[in-house]
């Protein structure tokens, strides 16, 4: 079964104390899209201008993900510049010049509608809501968000929340939502916005799941070195989601192997600057982290 | 087999946003000697003055604790007042009256000196260097440590660890011994200090092993409401050790498992005021919720 996955398109310019780089892919959707490759059919749907280097569409391709509602319009794609302080946790926007992502209007083309599952990888809620809208009874739902949608689009996302089966938010975006400084008291009161599964995201922690099965605790890939945290979070749903969409029987009987395929590609992104290290990674490479999780956390 | 205990014996009075209680029992030796009770023989060394409540002799006694190394001298007993902020995540000190415990020296009993397990909870490195001095050859010696020591008895502590098998600290502990962000970037880095096994606590996220058998990810059990994390970490190690004190087969193919223990008594800790809750768990309680960590892990 193929994932939709609708998000971001972006050109990053990312720097940390030890290296610069500019203007690599990324993005919300493309970081999804292609982690989620490893384990599905991806059909993406993003927005980009005339200037998108050629390379990078090689690259979607390279990963099978289906173009059709990858949107080419006149102007610049999306550029977004960051700093990471030295600890990798912190980060600060330097520049964000939106180009035709500011009018951007996801759009499905007709086969991407009966996709039963759908990623609404992070961005704004008024075009999450509008994805929803053109889908022909999806199967299984799950959105992302960021800190800039609560303080901006509070409303169009509590609104969102009743619509998906499952919402993904990192801790502190929890504890903005909910005033709950507990991670797993949150869960309860993001349940009661809706969503019937909850993760919430903890970076090098890992992530904690809250489903109609109980909680999961999902561990990190433990790694000794990040370069480049950028995407993180988004290889991880879009793992998630690719690896959940392959899966035979239900939901609860393979979110929690999900996420650990999330946490895996996520390990993969962590490690190269953009999609540097995840491109190159294939599918043997998660197998092994796989059952090195497994090993790290057998009692 | 028998687990040696020696660090603080304290009252604590302890200040939440929603609670005070004043002179309730604690210090790193009590937690960590209760905690080990559950599971072991424990002979305690710490020191109190003619003013320590009696019902606190007796919460020992109850819990088996081998008292003939408890100094009661004429004076105070060590007193500790601190707050913790509303996240409970950090804590001031509000006053540190020493008492009798500024004198403090460790002396063992004859029969302490061959026990085969011993904890150097948190305390001056200077005697829990004194500590090893007077032992017979135990099998398995840990120590624990705080900012404190770090900060004004750094070379006794860095002379300390080639003498133990295992070094506990927290996360931050970590980062400012050795300069690394990273957890598992700053354990390789402990690991060249001395200690064959590395265990960094991380609170509410849990606690990472290194060893020679590799790493191990221990997950904190989750806990929707933390009443009071004093004493957390030394009921943590605490358990850990009296867990490991009676474990068949040697200290590899148990130490995940005594983590583990070591984590649900922590647990049971913090929904309590000091020791209130600890010291009416049962092992079936502690039993119970190592069974659901197993459930919240398996994947």
């Amino acid at each position: 079964m193929s994932v939709l996955i609708v998000g971001s398109t972006a050109l990053d310019s990312i720097k940390t104390p030890h290296a610069e780089v500019s203007r690599l892919l990324g993005g919300s959707a493309s970081h999804a899209a292609v982690a989620a490759s490893f384990f599905a059919p991806v059909k993406m749907v993003g927005v980009v201008g005339d200037d998108f280097p050629r390379k990078y569409v090689t690259l979607y391709k390279k990963h099978g993900i289906d173009l059709t509602g990858l949107q080419i319009q006149t102007g610049k794609t999306f550029h977004w510049a960051g700093e990471y302080e030295v600890n990798l946790n912190n980060r600060r926007t330097l520049l964000t010049e939106l180009g035709v992502f500011e009018k951007f209007t996801p759009h499905l083309p007709d086969p991407y509608k009966q996709s039963p599952f759908v990623l609404l990888a992070n961005i704004a809620p008024s075009l999450q809501h509008h994805v929803l809208d053109q889908m022909d009874r999806p199967k299984f739902v799950v959105a992302d968000t960021m800190d800039l949608w609560l303080n901006i689009a509070l409303e169009e996302l509590l609104r969102l929340l009743p619509r998906i089966d499952g919402f993904v938010l990192n801790d502190s975006e929890a504890h903005q939502l909910t005033q709950e400084d507990n991670a797993f008291a949150a869960m309860t009161k993001l349940h009661e916005l809706g969503p019937k599964y909850v993760i919430i995201k903890q970076g090098s922690h890992g992530s904690i799941l809250s489903g109609p099965k109980g909680c999961f605790i999902c561990p990190a890939y433990p790694l000794p070195k990040v370069v480049d945290p950028t995407g993180a979070g988004d290889s991880f749903v879009g793992g998630l989601m690719g690896y959940l969409s392959t899966s035979r029987g239900g939901i609860d009987a393979n979110i929690r192997r999900a996420m650990i395929y999330g946490s895996v590609v996520a390990s993969y992104c962590c490690e190269g600057f953009g999609l540097q290290r995840t491109t190159r990674v294939k599918r043997a490479d998660i197998e092994k982290r796989v059952r090195e999780l497994q090993r790290l956390t057998r009692f």
